[in-house]
């Protein structure tokens, strides 16, 4: 089975903003006033937390059918705490992000408490952006001055 | 400085679409039809890049600030390769999430090419989703079953 080739393009609309295009949904990224932003959208890491609880989602009525029960439905709550100290430059040896993520599952389905635990087991080990976080992923950037962009 | 909490709240609506809330920010998370959703939406791995190209423009101009130069605008094309196989559940050595993630960075500055690389350096050091992404991060995932809900 090939690879799937996930892409999405953004643009810079402001100090905080960003407009993502990811094939025809267009989203829109910004900051709080509180951090300078203008407020037109969730925070970037807020959109990491609603990916990981949308991927969760998708894996667990995968499992779910695997193990052979319903899974009416998943309510989350995922949070997590960032020491904003590096991130706006200080001197420190905290890290930028997350320290740590915790995401709360209130499942209702048809299934003792024992297959629920092998379920969550499961889905964490099979979830594309569980993966991504808990463990190290490769990551390359990639600069391009407008001089280059307008040559290529 | 105390930390940040950030928190966010989903609920699944289907197999594959999540409705999530951040703050007052209603988002979709979906997957299109040949990966059996309706496409109501980003999938959750669109999510991801999204928020972390967000996260590059807004380090990306504080790191500007801090170098002195002007920096115009960003855009961003980011892309990763997943082998979907675990996610689907077969015996595989290959991991769910992306391999790596590449992210090309086109950049309209007042900069020449070596202050361009020190910020480019600064930016992916000061990153919180660069961050979480390129090292580990702890997860908990901890359920809850309705009965449980009921009684909390």
């Amino acid at each position: 089975v090939a690879d799937i080739s996930v892409l999405i393009q953004s643009q810079s609309e402001s100090p905080t903003k960003t407009v993502v295009k990811a094939r025809e949904f267009d989203l829109v990224v910004d900051e709080p006033a509180d951090l300078g932003g203008e407020n037109e959208g969730p925070t970037p890491v807020e959109y990491l937390l609603a990916g990981f609880t949308g991927c969760l989602n998708v894996v667990g009525h995968l499992v779910a059918n695997d193990l052979g029960f319903e899974l009416r439905s998943i309510r989350f709550k995922a949070t997590g705490p960032i020491d904003p100290a590096k991130l706006f430059g200080q001197e420190t040896e905290q890290r930028p992000g997350f320290k740590n993520i915790d995401i709360q599952l209130s499942v209702d389905a048809d299934a003792d408490e024992a297959t629920l635990q092998e379920w969550l087991t499961r889905v964490e080990a099979r979830c594309p952006i569980s993966d991504n976080i808990s463990n190290f992923t490769p990551v390359s950037l990639n600069l391009h001055t407008s001089e280059q962009s307008v040559a290529a």
